[in-house]
């Protein structure tokens, strides 16, 4: 049985097809354009898969109450001709198959829970840091939607010590994703995250901002284990700054050896890699089929 | 049918029936003493009230795991012979009916949602903010565990602008609970929060560091609604001020009616009153009836 599954991002989109094992067999790749055109390209590539469901992981936000008339819409992004449109929708008159549509976040964390690195847990959560920084939130077996969708990139954290930076996130200037997606690293030190060595200074002050924002995620959910992924975790050596800020921050409060110990196989890299939005997508569609 | 429903705080015990419906039909209270006392004093009261279920909201941290051998057990606490006391194993050898056990605040969570000003709602916070600061998380018609349970008191937040009070929470100092609970407000302006009058500048403070915990916890989890009780929310000029505190931090980035024009009907006192405890526990004792 082949599931399909799409990882529809702002910046590209990435079509796959995969079976219940979680094995990618298929990927396609290609730019975010005007929707009529990139969804043309979506649906022309699955119309001779035969696909038994199709999992869609999406860039927001996006409207994902099922009892919604907008139900499976992208809603108030700034992004040209994607504001307030209909993607579940169009899909779905192409295709006589069960769809799963969530956030790609949610996607991914799905993802990890049932094939990667929080396999076997019901709970974690999923940041990506990238472009912007995101959350996927799962709880008790179950991905969290509520009021509208976890956001959980716009927290607001400490300026670490001395930080005069004033963000450059829209709405909020210095929450999380303005001090510390890729685009706030550039913009505060002139030059690209990629660029930066890996012993700069830039790092511990990304540590601090990450590693202070997971503290309090971690109080008030208590997942199971949190993953990072996106652009910025390239750079590796970020993971033992971001678990020792952690650490410093809960100062001994949650007893639990998963955050002392443990916390190495706590806060860790995507398990499925490159893979994580995709293979996020096809559980979307795995658990759709099942109901 | 009866329920049993035990509010088992720090301060006191509260024992009561219930039914179905959530009525509370009998109530005793009496202080919390070491635990062979206390709990014999829960078991004389249920021992002739024929209950088919007992739900137990517990003052903690507890273990909440169903797989641990100390499920049931009061865990780390400082508070003299209650560390590492098995409460739960106790009471079931001295009644063979199901029982229910969580947090007090996850207790509150559902019996806002069971009952209360949730009703229908699949998901809420419940905030108590009085001697410290706890958060009960309802999601997906879930209370979440994960890996300890939530402690969403301790969180780090921003400091209200000049202020130098260092906190008074043991672990962290200034995380919320250190600076906005009962004694933290006693702490900063050296009378009892209930002396301060309505229009103090405590209040703004209060809300400052309260709505911005909320505005965070909406972002990471969108909730359906967020209760706030416990003894300083008797202050109920701190309602507006807090809901303008979200609105600040939020500034639009969630489009959502519930944060704008909604809010008031978003941000809001338990439904339940007095008896949101309780009642609480009486819904955990239900819900171990029904499996
Ligand atoms: N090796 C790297 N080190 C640091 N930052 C990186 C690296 N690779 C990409 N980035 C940053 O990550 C961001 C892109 O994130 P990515 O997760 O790849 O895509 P997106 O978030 O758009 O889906 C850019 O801001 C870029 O500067
Ligand atoms: N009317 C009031 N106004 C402000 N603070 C109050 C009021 N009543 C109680 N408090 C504060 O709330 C705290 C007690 O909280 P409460 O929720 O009643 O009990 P607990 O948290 O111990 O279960 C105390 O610190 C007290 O100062
Ligand atoms: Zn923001
Ligand atoms: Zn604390």
């Amino acid at each position: 049985m082949l599931i399909g599954a799409v990882e529809a991002g702002g910046t590209k989109f990435v079509c796959g097809i995969g079976n219940e094992a979680g094995e990618v067999l298929d990927r396609v790749s290609f730019p975010t354009e005007q929707p009529e055109k990139t969804l043309g390209r979506v649906i022309d590539y699955f119309r001779d898969k035969n696909v038994s469901a199709i999992g869609i992981g999406s860039f927001g936000p996006i409207n994902i109450d099922v009892n919604s008339p907008e139900y499976g819409y992208v809603t108030t992004t700034p992004k040209p001709g994607w504001g307030n449109y209909p993607v579940l929708p169009e899909l779905k008159r192409a295709f006589d198959v069960p769809f799963g549509w969530d956030t790609d976040v949610n996607a991914a964390a799905l993802g990890e829970a049932t094939w990667g690195v929080a396999k076997g847990l019901d709970s974690c959560l999923y940041y990506t840091i990238g472009t912007g920084v995101g959350v996927g939130v799962y709880i008790e077996d179950k991905l969290t939607h509520g009021l509208v969708h976890p956001e959980g990139g716009h927290v607001l954290t400490r300026h670490y010590p001395g930080e005069t930076f004033a963000g450059v996130c829209p709405y909020h200037g210095d929450c999380l994703e303005g001090v510390a997606a890729g685009p706030a690293i550039e913009a505060r030190w002139g030059v690209k995250a990629s660029e930066l060595p890996a012993d700069h200074q830039a790092w511990e002050i990304e540590a601090f901002y990450i590693g202070q924002a997971i503290a309090s995620a971690v109080l008030l959910v208590s997942p199971k284990r949190v993953i990072l992924g996106g652009g910025v975790m390239h750079q590796m050596q970020l993971f033992p700054l971001i678990r020792e800020q952690v650490r410093r921050n809960l100062n001994g409060y949650v007893s639990a050896s998963a955050l002392a110990e443990g916390i190495d196989q706590y806060i860790v890299p995507p398990g499925l890699g490159d893979n994580a939005g995709l293979c996020g997508s096809l559980a979307l569609g795995l658990r759709a089929l099942r109901g």
